[in-house]
C-alpha cells in the first residue's frame, strides 16, 4: 500500500514513479494531438438540452452517451426503474485486471433561465477567458492554438458533463500509448441528479447486480479554491421544514391586543432560541447521541489544508466561525448543523404596520453527519416543539381548536432529504486513490474527509456497500446551478491526466 | 360632588335628576324636529375631501368648520404654527359660568383608496342599513321619517366629524329650550391628526394662552361594542424600531456554511427571545421601572367590566390573553407591551432556498404606559442589545466592520412616537363626567382607565397640564380608518344627548 504524506507534499515511491510520469506525458501528449477533436465532442455533448424536468430532453442525451461509451467498446445500456429518469450504464472489462472501479458522473443539469445567460446555454460558446472579465465569444476557436485559459460557456460545461470526456479521453489516450486503462471500469451515469435524485435508491436496487465494484468514483464538483485537486470522502445529510406558529385568527391592532393576543413572532423566536445557539450548538435532546467525534485522520486532513480556511471566511466577509472562535472551517461542517433558512412575519420596513401578527413561519434546514438518522431527526425536533408547549398539526388549526390550546405549531418536513454518506479515511483503497491523484499533480492534494454540502451518495453506500471518494476536475468559478456556468478548458485538461492516471493503475497493491 | 356608582346601573342624584331628564326630552325634541337638517348639515361637511396629507383640501375644510362655529355664535379663528396644519379655534363663554370646557375633535381624515370603496369616500350615500348586510343606498332619505338604524357612508362620517355636529347641535338644542350651555366653552379642532398629529405641540404651545381650561373631553373614537357609552381615560404610548442583525456579505450555500456562517436569523430570534418571555413580559433591564401598578380605582373598573372581555377574545379566536390565563383584556393593556411586528430574512414556503441568509430583520413595536419615558425606553433598548454582545450601528457595516466584529446589530427607531398618557381616575371632575354620562343614557357606562391604543394626547397633558377624557360617541363597527367607513345615525341622534347633558350642566358641584 502506498500511503500518501502529505508533509512531502507530493511522492511516488519506487517502480511506480517512472511509471505515473509516463502515463500523464501519454495522456498529455494524446491529448495536445487531439485537443479539437476533444472539446468538439464537448461541445457536442453541451448541445443537448438536459434540464432533469425535461424527461424527453433527458432520453436525448441518455442515447447520446450511449453513443459516447459504445465508440470506446464499452457495453452500455440505458438502465431504468419505475419513473426514474434513465440511467446509462457502461461496463469495460480488461484482461487480467483484478480490481474494479466504477465511475459515477450525472448527464442532467440545472434548469436555466436563458435570460440571464450571455449567450444561449444550450448553444455552447468559447470565450478567451472569462465573461467576468469581459472575454469575447471566438469566432472558430477550434481551427488554432488553444489557450488552456479559454472558457466554455454552456449548462453542464462543468455540472457535470465535461467530467465523462475527461475520462473517455482518458481512456483513449491510455489506449493511444499502449498503458492501459488496467482496471475493470463500470459506469453509472444518472439522469436525474438536479432534481434531487429521487430515484436512484430504487435505480440501483433494481440493477444491484450491474454495479460490483472495488470502489466509486464521484466525478462532480470543483476542485480546491487554489487551484489544487482534491478528494472528498463524505458529505453531510439535508432535509429541511417549515413551521408556522399560530396566534389569532386574523392581524390585530398592536395597541388593543399587544400583550392581549399571543405574539406568533415572539414566540417562534424563543422556540427558535431554544433549539439552538449563538454558535450554532444544538439544544434538542438527543440531536448529537449518534455523531461520532471527529476521526484522528479527519482531524490531521483538516490541518493539513483540506479547505481554504483563510479565503473561505474572509472573501464572504465573516470575522470567525460560528461554531467557534478556535474551530477552522473543515470542523464546524463535520458538525451537524440547524440552519435557519428563513423568517416571515407581519410587516418589516417602510410598510410596518402597527400590528399583532397572526401567524409567525421559519423555514429550517437541518445538515447531518455519518451516523444520524433522518427518521430519528424527525421525531426529536417534534418531541423538542412539543415539550415546549406546543400542540403540533399538520395544517391550519380550526376555530375550536385556537380557543382550546393556545400554542399551536403547524410543521410540515419536506420530502426530498439525504442522509449522510461517507468514507473511512483510513481505507486501503482510498490511501491508494489519494496517491494516484497526487502523483498526477505537481500541486498538493487536498483531502476532505466531510463536505458540508450534500450529495445523494447515502442510496450507493446503503444499496452497494462500496467505499467511495469524489475525484473533481472543473474549476471553483464554473458558476454551477447559476446562469453562465462555464468550464475553463485547462481544468478539462488536467482532468484528463488525472483520470488517466488513476485508470491506468491496476490498484493491486492497494 | 356627585360619584357615579357602577353597581347601581345608573343614577342620578337628588335635585340634578330632573334637570337631566329635561335636558335628554329637550334634545330629543330638537333632535326630532330638526333631523333632516342635522344630517344636511354632515352630508355637507363631508363632502370635503380631507386627507391629512393635502393642505389645501384641510383649509377648505378648516373654513367651513369656522361657519360652522361662528354661525352658531362661537368667536372662531384658524391656528398656525410653524408647517402645522391650520388648527380651528372656538371660544364661547357663558354668562355666570364658571367652569370651562375644552372640546377636542379632528376634522382631518384617513387617505382613501376610492377603489376599494362602495360608493365614493367623498360623496356621502345614506344606507337603509349595514353595507355589509346588503343594504342599499336610499334615494330621498331626507324627505320622509329617518331610521336610527340607516348609515351614513363617507370619509370620517365617523372619525372624527360626526362629533363635531352632535356638539354643535346640543348646543343648538339647549339653547331652543332654553337649558344652556351652562359652561364657557373652548374647541380645539385639529387638521392633521391622522397624520399623527407631527405639530401639535408647537400648535398647543404657539397659543397655550388661548387654551384655559378645566378638562379636556376628546370626541373621538368608538363606544363600548356592547353599544353603551363609554368614558376614556388614558392611552398607552407607541414607537417602533427596524433591527437588523448582520451575518456574512452575501446569502451563502447552507451546506458550505452551515455553522461556518454566523445565522442571522437564528441570532435574532436568540436576541428577541432574551427581550420578551412568551407571556409578554420583558426581561429588559429597568423596563418596568417608571411603571406605577395598576390602581385599584383602575382595577375595579375593569372587573365593572370597562371591556366586553369575552368577546374581544373569542371572537379573533385567542385562547387566553398572552399576559396569563387569569389577567382580564383591561389588565393586559395597561402594561407596557413589546410587540414583534414583522419577522423577515431568507426564504420561507415553497420558494425556501438552503442556504443561510445574510441578515434579519425585525419590527419591534412598544407600547408604553405613564410615566415611561420614549427616551429612556431607547436607551435601554440599546444597552439590552449591546449586552447581548452586538457592534450597533445605525447603516450598513463596512468589510472592515464584519470582519472586525462577529455580531454586528443595525438599529433605526421611528422618528413617529408617543408618550402615554392619563388622567387620575379619581379626579373629581372624572368623576362628574361619568355621573353625567351614565344619566344621558338608559345603558350602563363603561370606564375604561387606559386605552390599549395610542392617542396623541400627551402634548396635551405636558403642555396644558389639564386633566382629559375620552367621550366617544360613534358605533364601534364604522370601519374606520379602512373602507366604507360609516356612522348608524342613531349615534348621532344618542351623541347628541349625550353631549347636551354634559353642556347643561354647570359642573359647579365638582
Amino acid at each position: 500500500m502506498k500511503r500518501w504524506i502529505a508533509a512531502l507534499g507530493w511522492l511516488t515511491i519506487g517502480g511506480t514513479a517512472l511509471a505515473q510520469t509516463d502515463v500523464t506525458e501519454a495522456a498529455r501528449a494524446y491529448r495536445e494531438a487531439h485537443e479539437a477533436a476533444i472539446l468538439q465532442e464537448t461541445l457536442d455533448l453541451l448541445r443537448l438540452p438536459n434540464d432533469a424536468a425535461n424527461r424527453e430532453d433527458i432520453l436525448v442525451n441518455a442515447r447520446h452517451v450511449v453513443g459516447l461509451l459504445e465508440a470506446r467498446g464499452i457495453d452500455a445500456q440505458i438502465l431504468e426503474a419505475g419513473d426514474a429518469s434513465p440511467a446509462v450504464y457502461g461496463a469495460l472489462d480488461v484482461p487480467g485486471a483484478t480490481r474494479t472501479l466504477l465511475l459515477y458522473i450525472h448527464y442532467d443539469g440545472q434548469p436555466v433561465e436563458p435570460e440571464n445567460w450571455a449567450s444561449d446555454p444550450y448553444d455552447p460558446v468559447i470565450r478567451a477567458g472569462r465573461l467576468e472579465d469581459g472575454a469575447a465569444i471566438l469566432d472558430n476557436p477550434l481551427a488554432g492554438e488553444i489557450d488552456p485559459d479559454w472558457r466554455i460557456y454552456a449548462r453542464s460545461s462543468s455540472d457535470d458533463k465535461s467530467p465523462l470526456i475527461a475520462i473517455l479521453t482518458a481512456i483513449d489516450a491510455l489506449r493511444a500509448s499502449g498503458q492501459g486503462p488496467n482496471v475493470n471500469l463500470r459506469f453509472f451515469l444518472e439522469g436525474e441528479e438536479e432534481a434531487g435524485s429521487p430515484y436512484l435508491r430504487e435505480l440501483l436496487e433494481a440493477h444491484r447486480n450491474l454495479l460490483d465494484a472495488d470502489l466509486w468514483l464521484i466525478a462532480d464538483g470543483p476542485i480546491d479554491t487554489r487551484g489544487d485537486p482534491r478528494v472528498m470522502l463524505g458529505v453531510r445529510g439535508v432535509t429541511s421544514m417549515q413551521i408556522t406558529i399560530h396566534g389569532a385568527e386574523r392581524v390585530l391592532h398592536s395597541g388593543h391586543y399587544g400583550n392581549v393576543a399571543p405574539n406568533p413572532a415572539a414566540r417562534l423566536a424563543r422556540l427558535i432560541a431554544s433549539m439552538r445557539d449563538d454558535t450554532g450548538r444544538v439544544l434538542i435532546n438527543g440531536f448529537y447521541d449518534d455523531v461520532s467525534p471527529i476521526s484522528e485522520a479527519a482531524r490531521r486532513y483538516i490541518e493539513e489544508g483540506a479547505f481554504d480556511e483563510a479565503s473561505l471566511l474572509s472573501e464572504p466577509g465573516i470575522a470567525r466561525t460560528e461554531w467557534g472562535p478556535d474551530a477552522p472551517y473543515g470542523e464546524a461542517v463535520m458538525v451537524p448543523a440547524l440552519n435557519i433558512l428563513g423568517l416571515d412575519a407581519g410587516t418589516v420596513g417602510p410598510g410596518t404596520r402597527n400590528a399583532v401578527p397572526e401567524r409567525a413561519s421559519a423555514a429550517i434546514g437541518f445538515r447531518i453527519v455519518p451516523g444520524m438518522s433522518l427518521e430519528r431527526l424527525r421525531e426529536q425536533v417534534t418531541a423538542h416543539i412539543e415539550t415546549q408547549g406546543y400542540v403540533i398539526l399538520d395544517r391550519e388549526p380550526t376555530g375550536a381548536e385556537r380557543l382550546e390550546h393556545p400554542m399551536i405549531a403547524q410543521i410540515r418536513w419536506s420530502s426530498a432529504g439525504y442522509s449522510a454518506a461517507s468514507t473511512d479515511a483510513e481505507h486501503p483503497l482510498i490511501g491508494h486513490l489519494i496517491g494516484l491523484v497526487d502523483a498526477a499533480s505537481a500541486r498538493p492534494v487536498r483531502v476532505v474527509p466531510l463536505l458540508g454540502g450534500s450529495l445523494p451518495l447515502a442510496p450507493i453506500q446503503d444499496v452497494t456497500g462500496t467505499p467511495f471518494a469524489i475525484v473533481p476536475i472543473v474549476n471553483p468559478d464554473n458558476s454551477q446551478h447559476a446562469s453562465n456556468e462555464n468550464l475553463r478548458i485547462g481544468n478539462l485538461w488536467d482532468g484528463i491526466e488525472l483520470y488517466a492516471q488513476i485508470l491506468a493503475d491496476d490498484w493491486e497493491d492497494s
